[in-house]
């Protein structure tokens, strides 16, 4: 059973477990600081598929197959998989997945799919519905530049506060019995817009979502940024993180020496020329299912919240002048239930 | 507490009841067989807004708004927003409900959204994770036809196997008290493929799914079409009605008799030109959060099964050649627990 905490907080009872994870990476990605903890790192960006959002669905698929393998699990012991990206009507998750003979729960939250997804199997095992669940997302940097942006062709030079799209995908097992490390809270986030129109700005949109879920977590639970070993959030970049610092010290909460963003940690954002820092739905899901869960099962870190942020504009929304609303969703995660 | 019942289904301990809904339509809907039954016709189809996009993300504000109404209740009673529409990036919901500080759910399994939010969340409630949660989901005519097919200005002609999209928006909040109906068992469904490539032959995408999760229903359950009052399905019209008999007679099974299509009840078929039936996100919830819903409240429906299906395309896969994945979603729901 789950229990809510506060206002908005979901603790779990039986908190469910990361069993397996896998990450599938390209080859700029493979180039960056956390290569050595890719599962596969490949170097034809095409992976072999004759279009880029081809080659989306196949790096789902791999993430899937890879944690499958991983957790040494047959696809009929998953009950089910919740899955999203970035493409137009979520095509990466529906062709990448649909030999998997799995009930398929798409999910659209843009760059905070992947927590959505954590936070939703979570529930669903806690309840009993259900002993394991995959959660997978990815991105393309080719497929998202064309779909949202300029075809790569036309050459368009990038603004200073623009991010590199992550060519990759993420996926882990979470299932109701196992050693952990633990989902022990969620806190699902409201959509904020504060007014930002700049589709090249996505870290500015997405900061006031954060911000809000954030606050809202620390005030149910009672606690703050120095009970955690790590406050990391999906993408917000350079940008974006910088932001958050300051919406939050307008709160007198001060989460500078407890926070990392796996947009900053993906690329070397000196060396790669990826400006503002990395994004896609694949950012955050290839960081936490390869890095960081490494560094939890290791005991580097033992408690930390989880946050992706997703800025929820389309080309038509831009197109036709509108803001773009940002949300977040947040998990703890810890390796003591 | 949920169980698993069989191989798929889930069975609720504390199944959620509809404490109220509402439905938002356009001209043309409120013209058909069901127009006493809508809460909002408008026979200006843009709402009075500027893009169809923003008269889309008006209706699912209005139609949530008008169900909050009708089930007296304030925003910070609503613990989540289940949404999603067709949209790319889902714009209609992520726009439509900025303003209501309710933490939001986005969701994409296309024309399969509305009963997938209703197993999400009626998980979510059962689990103890929130007591009331808010389902909507929405289409809109025009912006569906000019993102997916042609301009309406264009005056392309309809083949006889295409759906006409509904426009309109049903919303209903579920709540962990009340007098039912309730929502008992739920059985989330695969992603179907069996080839079909045609954009504009919708039901034939989508048959295959629905038949697949019927048949795990009815073997989980250990029931057939006898036990229920009602089969109703999302939007298969004509030709994907047709399909799902024949699927099904080939396993011994016949629905016939049980069974009606949202696709086909929303419209005067010959008087309204609407060739194979309706279809779209906002289809089967404008009609369940209106007629059916009605029905079951007065008890002229006891027991019934609800079944949304959803056609996995983009216009990216179709033009690069792809077939049209489908998936079905099925909730269980009667007027006693």
């Amino acid at each position: 059973m789950a229990k809510k905490v506060g206002i908005r907080t979901i603790e779990l009872t039986t908190p469910p477990s990361f069993t397996a994870w896998a990450s599938v990476v390209g080859k700029k990605e493979g180039e960056g600081p956390l290569a050595q903890h890719f599962d596969v790192i490949n170097n034809d960006t095409t992976f072999g598929e004759s279009t880029w959002e081809k080659t989306e669905s196949r790096m789902q698929k791999d993430a899937v197959n890879k944690t499958l393998e991983k957790a040494v699990m047959a696809n009929t012991q998953i009950d089910y998989l919740f899955a999203g990206d970035l493409l137009n009507q979520c095509i990466a998750s529906s062709f990448g997945l649909r030999e998997f003979d799995i009930p398929v729960l798409g999910l659209y939250g843009a760059c905070a799919t992947f927590t959505e997804g954590l936070g939703l199997a979570s529930v669903m095992i806690d309840s009993g519905a259900g002993n394991n669940c995959v959660v997978v997302t990815s991105s393309h940097f080719a497929s998202a530049e064309r779909q949202f942006r300029l075809p790569l062709e036309y050459g368009g030079q990038r603004t200073p506060t623009s991010q590199w799209t992550v060519t990759g995908s993420g996926a882990c097992v979470l299932s109701k019995e196992g050693q952990g490390p633990f989902i022990k809270q969620i806190c699902f986030g409201t959509i904020e817009d504060l007014g930002i129109k700049d589709a090249n700005n996505m870290g500015a949109a997405m900061a006031p979502a954060a911000c809000s879920t954030l606050m809202h977590f620390f005030e149910d639970t009672q606690t703050t940024p120095e009970d955690y070993d790590l406050i990391l959030t999906g993408d917000l970049g350079q940008v974006g993180s910088s932001l958050l610092y300051e919406l939050l010290e307008k709160e007198n909460i001060d989460i500078k020496a407890k926070h990392s963003d796996c947009g900053l940690l993906i690329f070397d954002l000196e060396k790669q020329d990826v400006h503002a820092g990395a994004s896609g739905a694949g950012c955050c899901s290839s960081v936490f299912c390869s890095y960081i869960l490494k560094r939890l099962k290791d005991g580097n870190i033992n408690n930390m919240l989880f946050m992706a942020t997703g800025a929820l504009l389309s080309t038509t929304s831009t197109q036709q002048g509108e803001s773009i609303p940002g949300v977040a969703h947040l998990i703890h995660i810890s390796n003591t239930k």
